[in-house]
């Protein structure tokens, strides 16, 4: 293929580059949690610091198909840049939503969800991907351009906390 | 990148997106759940309905990546029009499943697998595309008609239950 | 879209098609060792026996979409013979690891990781293909002949066990 294709997908392949090294480091603790429980074959429960890390690693690989489906359709279909730092940030939400999920329990209760916010932004920009891509196809008025700006403006406020 | 692309994956996007939105549902109906059960962590054991709904969730979870990947394959190598269509019954049977699953245990058992019939449906698409590819890189002859009058077919036979 | 895309892609949706075939061979798998312990509603504990195989496919779904996006991230953008090639040794070395799983929990301890190598491989190709984009886009030198020939020959070190 050539660069032109690239050109649109190179950010969305660094942003699921860092997640997959993420993934892998969840994935790490996890087994370096196991190994210090018990020396026999891997096992889903335990003790409650095993069972912590577990939980919150299952609860990010649960989520992660959902938000790399997101993530291309939003950057394919809509802007790129956009996505891409949505989806910077969702990493961070991630880390953020597993260290806290291995901290005190009596300080805070993270749930099954996190990055909800980001989740529905990036839903926000494939569906108006596609009404924009049957827009052109129907009225020949493309909109791509106001998309753009837009989604770029929007994807700032990501940051408020 | 262009339209003339888009133009042949644009169901298939909206077949991811809605996708999305059951996998989000479903994800707050164990959430909701959870929160019912335990103020405390999250955790992937408890009350009998939480235990019910969690399971639900994760066998819909686990099969998530194996159908996107299908779908994808078989829309992108073969036709979009009969494999977004049976993506879509897909989800109208895992909706089914999942409430099946919440539902009487005296009733019905479903088990850890469902739409089975799509899903080899969708791979048999694929695996004619890609068969279609060699036959043209090969031989020179498309039967990339065919494939598509035969798959669209096909799929309207998916609507018998 | 045209054959032209097609050439870049059909090796990897070949591998992606076996890896869904694995994968719906382990579900089944599960299937046959929920039936035969309870006759209710499916559940995540049970026997040990049981609890073993859904452990195993558990370890396995959850590297799976991480699997999936590194390899066609490493054969999109750096070259696809290698990167399918390093695909199927993963999938070797997970059914080798699943059936390890099952086996005497005497012998070996597998753990929640397997594939390392084969995913840093894909990892490394990844980098090195998004490095090299960024190289023709601005020094304007194409690298991509000698990556593709540097990973074609590192694959073959995959072999060894």
């Amino acid at each position: 293929m050539d660069n032109d294709i690239f050109e649109n997908l190179v950010w969305l392949a660094i942003v699921t580059l860092i997640s997959v090294i993420q993934n892998v480091s969840f994935a790490f603790k996890v087994e370096h949690e196991a190994k210090h429980q018990n020396s026999k074959s891997f096992q889903r429960t335990g003790s409650p610091s095993f069972e912590k890390v577990y939980s919150a690693n299952q609860n990010c690989v649960d989520a992660y198909p959902t938000f790399l489906a997101l993530l291309w359709c939003a950057g394919v279909f809509c802007s790129q840049a956009p996505a891409a730092f949505a989806g910077l940030i969702y990493l961070f939400v991630r880390q953020k939503y597993f260290v806290g999920y291995l901290g005190e329990q009596t300080q805070s209760t993270p749930g099954y969800i996190f990055g909800k916010r980001i989740i529905f932004f990036l839903f926000l920009m494939s569906v108006a991907g596609i009404l924009n891509y049957f827009l052109v196809a129907i009225f020949g008025s493309d909109m791509e351009k106001y998309l753009k700006t837009i989604s770029g403006t929007v994807s700032a406020l990501l940051l408020i906390p």
